[in-house]
């Protein structure tokens, strides 16, 4: 009789946004007179950048057209993509990176949930806590993390780095040597980063300790402080110890058109087996390239015009996210991130949990956010919110929060 | 130090497709001359039909608009899709199969590969020989399949159904009890297929022993013939013990829009766990959703006008498949499928092994194929050739195939 893979059935609850989504639903159905503001996921609002749209125009009517019809997309991406990538993203920023380094694929969390297959199933894993909940259940599922205490909220073979507001959400270096680090700055979910120098530090213990870090830079189009490095290749040493993940969801609200890229430098190595050759490996077995039109989408991206466009998308979300900001400080919430960032991180009200506040926002002000607890043990007390909804929303949602508060 | 997924260094040589990719680009760069024609990889040649490109231009428009921009799609699917699947590919054939049973991606191939996950790590599979390397290789990175012998060309832990013009290409009930079974129907590389009474077999094995039939039905549009089943469900019994993978790459031209989905049963189930709850946790674990443009692109395949010209594309393909078939035939070779598949596969000639044939085809016809022991070991001193070229390059090649016998 044929079994299945039983650490799946470790994995406690459903995925945080699936059960975000259903006690949403609930409460929809039951209130239809009200109006919910949305503003937990962090899915874009804005429709995709004029430049972009006609790329996609362009490279639809490619596709039905004999002469210039694409079919398979090259395993790891087109050049053409590849190349503007290397040369826009990481050469112009000063990071040796070149186009064969680079992965193009349907998006980062798919690349985020893969990677770990990759390494040795006895890899031990080290996570900031509070954490993207992909890096810690993609393991649970390969059998990586032990066992799961309900109590704490927390697996028995995983080294948790908290980042809370005593040490201003900055992570410390793990007592334990992990194998793999994960890290995603600027950080989801509490809206903070790290500076070049905090950024070294990590880089220097990596390839001092031999641990790869995983880093996600998803948010990188987000920062705005002239000292925070937008690719952890801007840190010397990071391509002996680093993979880099970067998607168009946020810089390009792609959330819906689905692309993004993984960096796997060919000096990053285990003996003589390069990293790279079995990202490849992977790629070429269990990935078919991502599409034509999309992958023409995203040079559109790099254009003069594109990049005009979405640079005024990014300020728009920016600027929803310093009203969520501004306006609760002023409410007398204790409110962090939202700089380099489009994610304001908030503490709850005291005698609250997480999950308490989300029930108590939903009801008293029919507002969604993130309860912090579903992003590890150590976000329990505080909340997300995104500054990814309509401009209009954002602040009739802070007038409402504000409002609670009276 | 970090360590890699030792079970990839397993792996010999590289992807089958990639390694022909570079022969043939080696041979063309030395020979710039020559013209070469391309019956290798499964790649389709006609434009995607003019009712999807419709239906993608409508959709990239929506994207363009914000009272219409789509952010994340559902993970599983949307639901328009879903709903569209279940009626047309199966209620309508008498298969019991609801929308809530369909999980749309981003291709059967990443499916194929993925799906073993979902199962215990000690799985033991079976897969007809020759086949498709990604069900083989993506047991192989999960440990699964023991160790590889050269000689044979086989892995210790793998049971092989030998699939030959012995047994008319159609494999036998395994011997040893398999957990999973891979059965890709109509067949990719051999072009043959199973009657209704044969998968029957199949089925009822599977139930009996408690094994779980991966079935892939990438081909179903080819087929031609009155008593060849479009899917599994439509044998009695395979709602407990089957999963489908269907595409829309060979009969819509997808290859390069990329959009698949799989089919999993909710009586499908291992003790109290039902696979479906597994597959929906990777869905939402490790994969962002299928792009809007492209589920609205496979819409169209199921409207009146993308239903005719699709059917148009796939008998363009099979008139192919038959000049091969025919002409090959007619010049002495021994050939097979091509009436319920795209694929025509051919017995070398006495003397040669598959990649002599290859090379030989390559230099003397300038005609590229695939080796049959590129797919398993019982494909050795076999050959495919596929009906995806244009007609003319087809015609052509056949041409050049027969000049040789002369």
């Amino acid at each position: 009789m044929f079994q299945v893979n039983k650490n799946y059935l470790k994995l406690p609850g459903s995925y945080l946004f699936s059960t975000i989504a259903k006690k949403v639903n609930a409460y929809t159905e039951a209130n239809t007179d009200r109006t919910i503001i949305r503003l937990g996921i962090g899915d874009v609002t804005q429709p995709i950048a004029p430049a972009i749209i006609k790329a996609m125009h362009e490279a639809v009517d490619e596709m039905g057209n004999a002469a210039t019809f694409h079919g398979y997309a090259p395993d790891l991406g087109y050049a053409f993509l590849r190349e503007e990538i290397a040369k826009q993203d990481y050469q112009a920023r000063g990071c040796e990176i070149s186009a064969d380094e680079i992965f193009v694929s349907d998006g980062a969390k798919c690349d985020c949930g893969n990677i770990q297959e990759i390494f040795a199933a006895d890899s031990k894993i080290a996570v900031c806590d509070p954490v993207y909940p992909v890096y810690v259940d993609s393991n649970v599922m390969a059998g990586r993390t032990g066992e799961y205490d309900e109590e704490s909220g927390t697996w028995s073979n995983v080294i948790y780095m908290p980042c809370t507001a005593e040490n201003q959400f900055v992570p410390e270096l793990p007592k334990e040597t992990p194998d793999l680090i994960y890290l995603c700055i600027p950080n989801n979910p509490t809206g903070t980063t790290l500076t070049r120098e905090q950024l070294k530090i990590w880089v220097d213990y990596a390839n001092r300790v031999g641990a790869v870090i995983l880093y996600d830079a998803a948010y990188e189009a987000y920062i705005t402080e002239e000292n925070v490095p937008h690719s952890i290749y801007e840190i010397e040493g990071a391509r002996t110890c680093a993979i880099e993940f970067r998607s168009y969801s946020k810089n390009a609200g792609f959330t819906g058109v689905r692309l993004g890229f993984t960096v796997v430098p060919k000096d990053l190595k285990c003996g003589d087996v390069t990293v790279h050759s079995l990202w490849a490996r992977r790629h070429g077995t269990k990935f078919n390239g991502a599409p034509y039109v999309t992958q023409k989408a995203a040079m559109a991206v790099y254009s003069q015009e594109g990049k005009a466009e979405i640079k005024e998308q990014v300020a728009y979300y920016m600027r929803n996210a310093k009203a969520i900001y501004d306006g609760l400080k002023e409410a007398g919430y204790q409110v962090y991130g939202a700089v380099n960032s489009p994610y304001a991180w908030l503490k709850v009200p005291e005698g609250m949990t997480s999950w308490d506040f989300f029930d108590y926002l939903l009801e008293e002000a029919n507002v969604v956010g993130t309860p912090g607890s579903g992003f590890g043990p150590s976000g329990e007390g505080y909340f997300r919110l995104t500054g990814f909804g309509t401009y209009e929303n954002t602040v009739m949602a802070v007038e409402r929060m504000k409002a609670l508060k009276k």
